[in-house]
């Protein structure tokens, strides 16, 4: 007994010199919700800079935040227009025969697909973030469209119908969209790695490339799917359809497109040649069919279109709105509306990390959604950011979404006057530019580089790109967001635990694993523990402890010179804790005790000292035991070690053994 | 330039004194595979015990790990042994009533209910893990199967290929749940948090209390579904149907059986009133009944039951084995099996946190896969722990997986001569022993402690709860997991970062929240990041680390007399990067340049140097400009601070300024 007194003494002499380890001052309940609610939904603060600000400045300031193209236009320069201009042109030239052949999977009439690049790239324009997205309808939610309303009303019977239930589904995809980013959902974004990224456009690349093997081939069938087997599939099975003109000439053009893009990376001062290339390419390709005919030797061509803009379809809407089918339009309108959101969204933010630029979710969605409503009333069916028009867009040099307005005036005269001037451009040509724009998107090299600094990343990278390449763009997206929220799990579910060495005999505890020359304090045993200790690690962590306590006594037996008498936990790295954390560190320490062995804690953080002492912990294990760096309380173990000889563990058990008899 | 040379000098003088970080040593790709592998599936170390052994002893050790009784076994004792077998013989009077009318909601003749009761328990009593599961048929499953398995073939009218199907289902069930087990998939039980198990638990009790209603109230027909407002409507609407015989009755005995409770909660030695009450209930009112022919007066009692032990069924498996239903067998079983192994292991969890014992959850597995596998051979039907019987088993003071042996004993027994006794039982007494031990299992204590320590916990608490309460047990424990995993997922995505200060001077450098004492160094931002920088919390904290910085700008501003010239991000809570985080740091260092800021790391762990290794960020940043304390750097700052004057901001403005001219 006297020995313990002592212990108390010499801990109570400390006590006067050391600083204790603090909980932080406890805060309202509400003030702690609301501070953590902010950090959540409203992390980029969009309120500082209305902050202190007169009234009509924070008019002007509100203005900007919701319509981003106010913030940014003044500052727009001819030379940034040059650049959209081509790039405008140059997605336009895409959009007239995209448009066409994805309102056919859609089962729409090929004019919607048309309207579709008018009225929402206006719309994205004004209110989108991204500097590089191209508005477009997009291939797998139109396919999605058709197979979930055609099975209610046959589009070839009853076309009149079916157009109106089109429009209110994306009347109510586009309200699903914008409310997600008005409920400031946006970060949802972020679970998109650049892992992710990485795999998902180099699989959807490689998938667009395989497709433009239709065009380049110049087949008239091919399958609606767009996983590599199926495409090869299609593309060997028609080889008797092969047509060689149409071939040579996409094989002429894509040559042309590369050495371009050779030529315009060897020097900067050639980039022009690069940005041009596709728009000569359309010009050249329909002037040569123009005087050549080829249009009647296998080359396939754009054809008629009808002219005249888009007529408004309010009404349309209103008498689905008054209809039985309401119910279906709106499911239809969500499923389509939140993988055609993921898309633009990934598709922007890949872009937006090329540029390094960043592009705010939550604006995006409203961008989005709103493009869909104002599109559903002026007879557009579903768009979003396609990775095939953007991608061209970025290649052909865009700088600001002034591209998407260049490309809708230029589908606007397309309507009114030039449909005529696109009749003979021949589909190789179109699909040939997709092709080039694809190859150099496919990024080996960050894949490499994943490998060499990342093996996880690397894996989440793989399987986004076979997922896509083998199945389909959503399962790829599926695969790689639940394999990087698996790591996340598993960092949190299997922390990593450390033993401490001092570091060249200063007061500086570092790990044994890193630190190869750091020396461990003899009867002391330190860990580390590196994670938040939740529920999902608390049952790993006591086994890890006990079984490094285990180890540790095992060795020492070995050595047979030192008892194992303290076990220190850094809690550095501990974010946070919850009960059935608490609860393990209870175990621990009374499994300790059993064993004769003291547990003491250094540096608990702020978070985690709050709520050890809310659950009494701090009491359990005395205040005095809890020490503000890992070198005080290596200090105190070895004062009590030397001072309390005969050592503690031995008076315990000389004790227990008077007890027995 | 001179006063850039001055500065390398000055670090590498400093250099030569100070420990740098490392990285640690380089491991081969495999073994650091083969080493996360084994934590992440193998973290108990179960080949431990096997090192230097001999073989004999290996062996020996290598049956107990698979045959649990084999280990605890020899440490029996009669003590033990009195407690289980009341357990037993409580649990076993439970098992027919509780039989008889799950068989009924599976569509199944009554007596394979009681069959189930036999082989099974047996079984798990070799295997498993847990000391209070009573093993027998759930509620849940048993309406699963007869919903998925009536669709196919009617049971009435082809009674026999029905039976044949539901044993073929139980025994995919048993070897789904059996590889689970053998896969090391039993960590999936660690996400059941302590706050969803006793969220769980609690809404369990309440529901089956209410559930009991049936009995006690002496109504015939009962809704099937187990929420609140279903059983609440389905009791009330039947007010005119209540028999009041069997009310009273049911009332006196649940006042038995709190009285006897009480007593023995007040006296440790009165303990045996309270663990013989149940069966004396059994006694008393199967006698009760007998003497007053109360069965004529509104008291349901069990009634008739056929004699004679469980038939093989192998023959029955191997039927449907050739026959057109194997598919939908496989599919019944794997859902049904699924559900009820989360029962029985989050029953069994929860019954081993109370006693605070472990059980592990791939033994568990095993055992449960192998009692259904068994059972399927034997005329049993799906079988797990059930929420009530393993209660009434706790409480009744069970010690050991014993008292399921004498339960299956009892049942034999009961199979082969007495049920006449059970005859004249009425299920009003059987009601009221449920009720009783449900009411004691409603924790709303815990749930205040959740409440005070972490109020995550407890809205995870109370969701499990009302999920439990107004929707069902599985809709109660996906909410809460759900939620749990989202606590982890928002603890990665929105990292707590905090400024830091010297603590009462030292080198020792604390946040400034949780220590209001500590003094910020002028010029100075140190920021202490506390959760891995991965891709969900990357864009986060690019923002956040800027708005630190601007905030500390504009703080200085005011006061006009420093500048910030240096941002030192304290890593040592950062446990990993991944790529994303990476660039992140990238991105940070280049604004901080852009701004004159220098950023300096302090104390990056192992994995993370390891990754700013090889992504040559260690490189961009300089390695000396990584230092091993927060204290080492800010020393580092204000030397240079004191050294270079006037300050490099100085210099570099100017010289942007020069470049101007």
């Amino acid at each position: 007994m006297g020995n313990q007194e002592n212990e108390e003494t010499i801990l109570h002499h400390q006590q006067r010199r050391r600083v204790e380890v603090q909980a932080p001052p406890t805060k309202p309940f509400t003030e702690s919700l609301k501070s953590s609610l902010k950090e959540t939904f409203f992390p980029d603060d969009p309120f500082r800079q209305f902050k202190n600000q007169p009234l009509s400045r924070k008019f002007l300031l509100g203005f900007q935040y919701f319509i981003p193209i106010l913030e940014w236009a003044p500052r727009y320069t001819f030379d940034f227009f040059k650049a959209d201009f081509v790039s405008g042109i140059t997605i336009a030239s895409l959009a007239v025969p995209q448009g066409i052949s994805y309102a056919g999977l859609a089962s729409l009439p090929p004019v919607i697909g048309l309207y579709s690049s008018f009225v929402p790239p206006l719309i994205y324009a004004m209110l989108g973030t991204s500097r590089d997205l191209a508005i477009g309808t997009v291939a797998v939610p139109s396919l999605l469209i058709s197979s979930m309303l055609a099975k209610e009303v046959d589009p070839r019977t009853n076309t009149k119908l079916y157009v109106e239930l089109v429009l209110t589904a994306t009347f109510f995809a586009g309200v699903f969209q914008a409310s997600l980013g008005l409920l400031r959902l946006g970060f949802i974004v972020d679970f998109l790695s650049h892992a992710t990224i990485v795999g998902f456009m180099s699989g959807a690349a490689t998938v667009v490339c395989l497709q433009q093997l239709k065009g380049i081939l110049g087949l008239l069938h091919f399958t609606h799917n767009a996983d590599l087997i199926s495409v090869v599939r299609s593309v060997f099975s028609q080889f008797h359809l092969w047509r060689w003109e149409s071939g040579v000439l996409g094989c002429c053009f894509l040559l042309f497109l590369f050495i371009t893009r050779y030529f315009s990376r060897k020097r900067a001062v050639f980039f022009w040649i690069n940005a041009l290339a596709p728009l000569t390419s359309v010009i050249f390709g329909s002037l040569l069919v123009y005087f050549t005919h080829a249009d009647n030797h296998g080359v396939e061509i754009i054809g008629y279109l009808k002219k005249g803009l888009n007529p408004q379809s309010i009404t349309e809407l209103e008498s689905v709105f008054k209809s039985t089918y309401l119910l279906m339009a709106i499911k239809t309108g969500i499923i389509t509306g939140i993988i055609a959101l993921a898309e633009g969204i990934a598709v922007g933010r890949s872009f937006a990390t090329y540029k390094s630029y960043h592009i705010d979710g939550n604006k995006e969605m409203i961008a989005i959604g709103m493009m869909n409503i104002a599109g559903s009333c002026t007879s557009c069916y579903l768009t979003t950011g396609p990775f095939s028009r953007t991608a061209v867009n970025f290649n052909a040099g865009c700088k600001t979404a002034v591209s998407n307005i260049v490309m809708a005036t230029a589908v606007m005269i397309t309507l009114l006057f030039l449909t005529p001037l696109f009749h003979y451009t021949p589909l190789v040509v179109l699909s040939a530019i997709i092709m080039a724009a694809m190859i150099s998107i496919i990024d080996y090299e960050a894949a490499i580089h994943l490998w060499k600094v990342d093996k996880f990343d690397f894996i989440v990278c793989i399987s986004a790109y076979l997922g896509v390449v083998f199945q389909s763009v959503e399962a790829g997206l599926m695969i790689a967001v639940g394999m990087s929220l698996l790591r996340i799990l598993l960092f949190v579910a299997r922390p990593k635990t450390y033993v401490m060495g001092s570091v060249s005999n200063s007061m500086t505890y570092r790990s044994i694993e890193q630190y190869p020359d750091a020396n461990s304090v003899p009867g002391i045993l330190i860990l580390q523990v590196n994670a938040p200790i939740y529920f999902a690690n608390a049952s790993y962590l006591r086994e890890r402890i006990s079984r490094w306590i285990d180890e540790e006594e095992e060795k020492l037996k070995k050595s047979a010179k030192y008892e194992l008498q303290y076990v220190i936990l850094d809690m550095s790295g501990v974010g946070n804790i919850d009960t059935s954390g608490i609860s393990m560190l209870e175990e621990v320490q009374k499994n300790a005790d059993r064993r004769c062995i003291k547990l003491l804690l250094a540096n608990p953080g702020g978070e985690v000292m709050k709520k050890l002492n809310k659950s009494k912990f701090v009491d359990k294990i005395g205040h005095e035991w809890i020490y503000l760096t890992v070198g005080e309380a290596v200090n105190a173990c070895n004062f009590m070690l030397q001072s309390c000889k005969p050592n503690t563990k031995a008076v315990v058990e000389s004790e227990a053994a008077d007890n027995q008899v």
